[in-house]
Formats: structure tokens, C-alpha cells, sequence
């Protein structure tokens, strides 16, 4: 694979040139390099472009595209033409990538698509209209069409639309000799290799050998005997965060994808999957802070459609809060230092919970926490919660009763306090438990539940108590 | 490879036997097979455990020691005895890791440890105290024991500690035969490889070549024609998160490591760096839930700990925002519905801000925005906190106006809101830039300047509002 190219030592002088680094200490796109290639597109300086662009690594090529301006995007592709490696389509932010693509001719990326991994190729068709794919493929061979119309048709974001169709295929009985001979003779080869699969006549997979066990084993020898199976397949239609999640539980580089007969139809590699992996992680943050799927490059108006239905949800809550409030405005009338501090108890809670409910999520993405075992994580989120409960109160409590000059006030603040950590680790820990168990995702729905439960034990408990002790002393 | 042996289908029936998963449909450890597993513990049932526990994958062994008690984990382990793969114990947290190896003795870890991968093995050892590191690295041959030392050496968490110190390296002047017959009949060679690297006879890398290249090429080729150089060099000192920030950036599979003198110390493979990959996108969830990098396993104490400091901020914060209030309790003595509605027009500001401050922080971490581009990513963000606090303050205007019958009230409130939202936009995105600008980690700080802001602005604004109005109306 390409990949390997990229993985050794240029001697010392070759990595001094300046051109060899197009990112600066921070690791962002060089201004000047910037500047350079703008000016580049405007005179369609085109051979500029061929000596400092096209030669870029395609990720580097992508990082460039997202960096400068949208129209400068079509011009720097137009004028590189044949040498634009499309392949950089694929390192761009999804709302960048469409915006490119609609512009461009099918003529060109029917031209473009050929050269490119079948991996690739997919990546970039599966954003299209049907018409437009139809048309792009139609313009194809017959064996690149066949190729990508067999992973086009599996699901969407399923590992066969992830899978490379390219891959070296020999039967069991071959011996080492005749293998190394048809490596060697064979024309019609994927650029790179890692693995060899053994299949028997139907296609059916029976297992692979690793490159380095031809390399050591005598000619004579047969592929039958140094080839391996496993018990991990990748079923075609499996969803692409499964198959990411095998890749990551074994520890997977590569696995042969099959379909529903055991027949091998692709190989799917670890950096197709490694952006999988990671945006995974990045989902449950996106959705804690109350944000969708949405891109940097989204503009205002889809922003604002994706964050206006959280704030709504907020708004009844904050609501509900407020109505509590609004159960002992009486009190507060007569103790105005009540509305000064309340929201000192219902922040502290909603900090206290939001830790709690950032562990909990985490813990159950990744499968460490479930509600059968979690009872030594409830009891030890219980025992925080009653810990800093004490510890804040105590302080909270003198705070505020030197500062209204009233230990009563002092004293209730800092059960309330107590009571509402305590209610706050509970929560943390229970709601999204429960939202997991309910097939319901616990980053998407928390959050709300549980400053809900903060704000109004918060508000319940302090003004609650205080009413209570002033009308009884 | 051993991932590689992974990666082939079993046939059917194989797969259908229980015994090869021992997880349920939600991906945890099956509780009847955790509860055959501590019966032949307590029973000391050493036969069941070679069988069902000896085979299992590394990372499914990980998966048991986590799930079973943890008295369980070292009876487990000294009932396997020879039969226990220590690489196991690279998948487990690092508390229940430490507190496995501490209760070892150093002999069972010296004689386990020499069939670990270099990189295993020093992922183990690297925990250890000095005194105990050293005396199981004395127990080791002398080539175990310079090629353990030698990544030991490195700073802790540089590639130099995660790199696997075993590869195969020929000079450029061999023939591809004189290469295969070597790999052929040398015994002592890595257990898998997929690369062979060139280098001179001071062991300095001039390139490597790829396996497949190798297959492909006949006897008399020369190495050094098929060879390949690359701008991708990881220093044995670079830091491991950089070093995953190459893989990622260039889509490597392994990666040749050099000391100073670019000479050939060791090989980075991706399954190396995922990890660090992952707990990249991991740590900023983290932060921005206020914890820091504590573990399901943690005790009470270390839990709490680790979150009292941000609590602590908080408290401040929300006194702060307290003593805003205390300015104007004279108001809310007399319209106490003011007390009752802050509530709402700081927490909408607060989850405003902590949507614009999510994304700038991812954004910030994968590098799509820095302090010189982001003025577009302003622009969004103020026009999207304008429209939301149009919408939301009219839509709060009317209910709190209806609510407590008074549309002066319901105006107040609503411009207070629009205000807020403003300023939760501003806020959400400059502070988390202007962290990160000057060096500070946007994820830890500014969930706490932002809501601080928020709280504050919201306060004031209302209230202050609120005591203008009824002062000059």
C-alpha cells in the first residue's frame, strides 16, 4: 500500500527544503504557501501549481483545498486537471467535498475516477445523485464499472462501501514457486499488496497468507500449508462502526470482507476504518455539548437549525425550573440573600453531574460500564457525590453565612448543597445508564435530564428548607 | 503480522460453536461465561482455564481480567502459569494493570515477559519502579535485555518507548534472491514483518522495501532499485501524540524509527499509535466535562480528587455570579418574578455558549481552525446567536410576559436574552481561540470562563435592565 511509501527516512538534506513542509509549527496550512498558491490560481500560474501542488501528499492536498477559498477550490482543480489526484476529495470535510464535486464536470471525475482506489472511487460516487453516478459510471471500463457498482451496492456506511475490490486471490494447492512465478508475471495486479487469499474455485474464502511467510517458506512448499483462518470475517452489509470495532478489539491492519456465501469480495484496510474509530469518540462530545453531525463549513442557517431543537428542549426545563422557583417567591420576597445564592446550589449540582455524566458516557462507548455492572461505580460515584457534598456545603455555608450575616441561612444552604450533590452523582450516573438500557443514546439525551434533575432539587431543596425553617422559628 | 492471522473467515460451523465468543450482542463479557470462569478459579479448575481462558484473544483475556474480581485477576493469572499471555495486560486499564504487576512476583514476570513483542513487553516494565524494573530486566538474556533497555531509555510516552524493537534490515547491494534465501534459512528473525528495511553498514536507513515489491520482482533484481524513501521519519524522541498525528496525516500502517543520527532503532506500527489516536479525541470530552484523565477503576479518594479543583473554580464562579445578583436584590424585593425568571435567561446562555464552545474546540483539536482563520467561523456563530436570541427572547417574552401578567417584564426579558445570546456566541468561540493562543489547553479552561460569562452577562443584563426601566417608568 501507498501507505508503506510514506513511512521512511528521507536523508537529512532532502528534508531541509522548505517545499517538503507545507505546515507550519502549529501543524495549520503556511500563510505564505497560502498566499503563494492564491496568487498561483489567480494568474493560472499552472506550472507553479504542477511543481508545488500536485506533488503534495493527497492529505496535504486536502488540508490545502479546505484552506482556501471556495471558488479559488474549482480553479486550482480546473488548471491542475489530469494531475489533480482526486483521491484528496477523500481528506475533506463532507460539506467542502459535495460543493466540489457538483461543480466539476462528470466528464472530468468520470476521467479522474479510473486511477483511484476503489475505496476512493466509492468514497466520492456515493455522495452523487443517482443520475449523476449512473452517468459517471456508465463513462467507465467494463471491469472498473463492475468493480464499483459491486460496492456502491451494498448499504450505506457499510463495510462494503468502505472495502477495496482490488486484492490478490490464489488457489490452496498452488506451492510457493508457482506463486512467487505469477506475482512476478501477472500484469494485472493491485499496486500493493499485504496478503495473499486462498479461495477455492467459486470465490469462496478459505483463508490468507501473510507475505512474509511466502518469503520464508521453500518453494516447493504449498499455500495450503502456511495459510490461516480466523474467526473474524466481515460480512459485506456489517455496519462500518462494527467492523471498526473488530478492527480495534483484535487489533485488526487489514480483514477480507465477504459476502452473505463466504465469497471474498474486498479487502478492508485500518486507515479506512481509522477516521471511523476516531469520529466514534468525537460523536459523544459533539452530542454532550448539545451539538448534531454539523461541519465547520455548514452555514449559518443549517447551524442554526441543528442547535435550535436542543435549546428548545432546555427552554421547557429551564421553565420547569423556574416554576419551582416561582412555588416560594413568598419566601424569597421576604429573604431576597435566598435569590442571590440559589444559584449557587443548582450550578454547583449541575458541575458535580455533568462530571459524573461525562465518565458515565465515556464508560459506556466504551463498553466498561453496562447496567448489570454498575454498582461499584454507582456506590463510588454515591460516595464522591457525599464527599464533596460535605466538603462544599461546609464551605458554601460559612461563605454565605458570613457574608448575609446569618448562620441560619449558612446552615440551610449547606444541606441543601449536600442534598443536591448527592442527587446530582445519582443522576449522573443512573439517567444515562438507564437511557443506554432503553436503546436510547445516552450523549444525545443526558444532558438534559440531568441539569433538569440538578436545577430543580437545587432550587426544591434550599428554598424548600428555607421556607420550612423560617416558618417554624 | 499476528493481527493479520485475524483477519480470515472461519467456516460456518466453527463459528457457531460458543466457546469462540465470549461476548453477548451488546459487546460485553457474557455473565454465565464470567461466572464459569470464577467457579474454576475458586475450584482451582486449572484444566478449564487452559481451555477456555488460554486461547482466548489478548484483548478478550484483557476483557475477562477486567470484568472478574478483582482477588480473581492474580489467582487467574498464577493458576495459568505458563499458559497466561502477560500481552493481555496491555488491554487492561493502567489501575488494574499496576495492580496486577505489583502483586507478581518478579521472577513469573521475567520469565512471561521474554515472549512479549519489545513493545508489550516495555508497555509492561515502563509502570514499574526502578528497583523492580531492574532486577526482572537482570533476569532477561543479554539481547532480551539491551533491546528492552535501549526503548526504555527513550522519555516516557516518546515513539522510542512504543516503538517494537525487532525488524529485518539488509544492505541495498543484496539481490532479491540473496534477500528471500536469507529470509529462508535465517532463524532468528521477528515472528512476523511487512516491510524489510535497507540500511548501510552503521546501521544508518537509507529506504525499505515493501514485501509485495519483493514477490514481484525476479532473483537477480537489486534491492536498492526497488527500494523507497520517504519525508516521514519519527524520531525516537518525538512525542507519541505527534507521532500518531503523522500516522493520521499520512494514512501510515508503520513507521521506521531513527535516534539522532538517523540510524535504525525500531518500527511504529498504527496499532501502536490508535490507542494515543483515540485518547486524543477522548481527553477533550473529558476535560470539557470538567474530569480529568481518572479511570472506571479509581478509587473514592482518587476520584475526588481529581474533581475538587475544578468544583472549586466553579464555586468561585458562581459566587461571582452571586454578588451580580446581590446587586440588585433592592429590585427583586420588589418584583420577586425576576428571581424566579434569571434562572432561564443565564442557563439558555450557558447552553448557547457550551454548543459554539464544543465545536470550537473540536475544531481547535483536529486543526480546522486556529486564531488567524476563524473570522468566518465568528461571523457564523454571531449570526447564529442572533437569530437564536430573537427566537428564543421572543418566544420567553411572551410566556413570561403572560405568565406573571406583564408585558414590560416579557420586553425586559427578552432583550436580556437576545443580549446573552450574543454574548454566549462571542464568548463560546474567542475564549476557547484565545486559550489556545496563548498556549493554554481550550478543552480544561473554558467550560469555566464561559459560563462564568454567561451567568454574569445574564444576570446583568436582566436585572439591570429590569431595575432601569422600573426606575425610569
Amino acid at each position: 500500500m501507498n501507505e508503506i511509501d510514506e513511512t521512511i527516512l528521507q536523508p537529512a538534506p532532502a528534508a531541509e527544503e522548505p517545499a517538503t513542509d507545507i505546515y507550519d509549527e502549529d501543524g495549520y496550512v503556511r500563510s505564505n504557501f497560502l498566499m503563494l498558491v492564491g496568487a498561483a490560481i489567480a494568474d493560472r500560474d499552472v506550472l507553479f501549481l504542477r511543481q508545488n501542488v500536485a506533488r503534495l501528499h493527497e492529505s496535504e492536498l486536502g488540508d490545502l483545498l479546505e484552506a482556501i477559498q471556495p471558488e479559488q477550490r474549482i480553479a486550482l482543480i480546473n488548471l491542475l486537471g489530469e494531475d489533480f489526484d482526486l483521491t484528496a476529495l477523500t481528506e475533506v470535510d463532507e460539506g467542502i467535498r459535495l460543493q466540489i464535486v457538483e461543480q466539476l464536470s462528470n466528464d472530468t471525475i468520470a476521467a479522474a475516477i479510473g486511477d483511484l482506489d476503489s475505496d476512493d472511487a466509492v468514497y466520492i460516487l456515493e455522495d452523487l445523485d443517482q443520475v449523476d453516478r449512473d452517468e459517471i459510471l456508465s463513462k467507465l471500463s467494463f471491469t472498473e464499472r463492475v468493480r464499483l457498482s459491486r460496492a456502491l451496492d451494498y448499504p450505506e456506511s457499510s463495510a462494503g462501501r468502505r472495502m477495496q475490490t482490488e486484492f490478490v486471490a490464489v488457489p490452496p494447492f498452488w506451492t510457493i514457486g508457482q506463486t512467487i512465478d505469477y506475482l512476478r508475471d501477472e500484469e494485472n495486479l493491485p499496486e500493493s499488496f499485504s496478503q495473499i487469499f486462498v479461495i477455492d474455485p467459486t470465490f469462496k474464502l478459505l483463508g490468507a497468507v501473510d507475505l512474509d511467510k511466502v518469503l520464508r517458506t521453500p518453494r516447493l512448499g504449498k499455500i495450503e500449508a502456511i495459510m490461516r483462518e480466523t474467526n473474524h470475517p466481515i460480512p459485506a452489509e456489517m455496519d462500518q462502526e462494527e467492523a471498526a470495532q473488530l478492527f480495534e478489539q483484535y487489533d485488526l491492519l487489514s480483514a477480507a470482507v465477504v459476502d452473505e456465501n463466504g465469497r471474498l469480495v474486498g479487502i478492508l484496510t485500518i486507515d479506512d476504518v481509522v477516521d471511523v474509530i476516531q469520529e466514534e469518540a468525537e460523536e459523544d462530545l459533539m452530542r454532550l455539548g448539545g451539538v448534531g453531525d454539523e461541519e465547520l463549513s455548514d452555514s449559518v442557517r443549517a447551524t442554526t437549525r441543528s442547535r435550535v431543537p436542543w435549546l428548545g428542549v432546555n427552554l421547557l426545563t429551564a421553565f420547569l425550573a423556574a416554576s419551582v422557583i416561582g412555588l416560594f417567591d413568598a419566601t424569597i420576597e421576604k429573604i431576597v440573600a435566598l435569590a442571590v445564592l440559589m444559584p449557587i446550589v443548582a450550578g454547583m449540582g449541575g458541575n458535580a453531574a455533568s462530571q459524573t455524566m461525562t465518565v458515565t458516557v465515556r464508560a459506556l462507548a466504551t463498553r466498561d460500564i453496562d447496567i448489570h455492572n454498575a454498582w461499584r461505580i454507582i456506590r463510588r460515584e454515591a460516595g464522591v457525590g457525599l464527599i464533596n457534598g460535605m466538603l462544599f456545603g461546609v464551605l458554601i455555608g460559612v461563605v454565605a453565612g458570613v457574608w448575609f450575616d446569618n448562620i441560619n441561612l449558612g446552615g440551610i444552604i449547606a444541606v441543601a448543597m449536600l442534598i443536591n450533590m448527592m442527587a446530582a452523582a445519582i443522576a449522573g450516573i443512573l439517567i444515562p445508564l438507564l437511557l443506554d438500557r432503553f436503546g436510547a443514546d445516552p450523549a444525545v439525551a443526558s444532558t438534559v435530564f440531568v441539569t433538569t434533575v440538578t436545577d430543580v432539587c437545587g432550587f426544591f431543596s434550599f428554598l424548600g428548607l428555607a421556607t420550612w425553617w423560617f416558618a417554624i422559628s
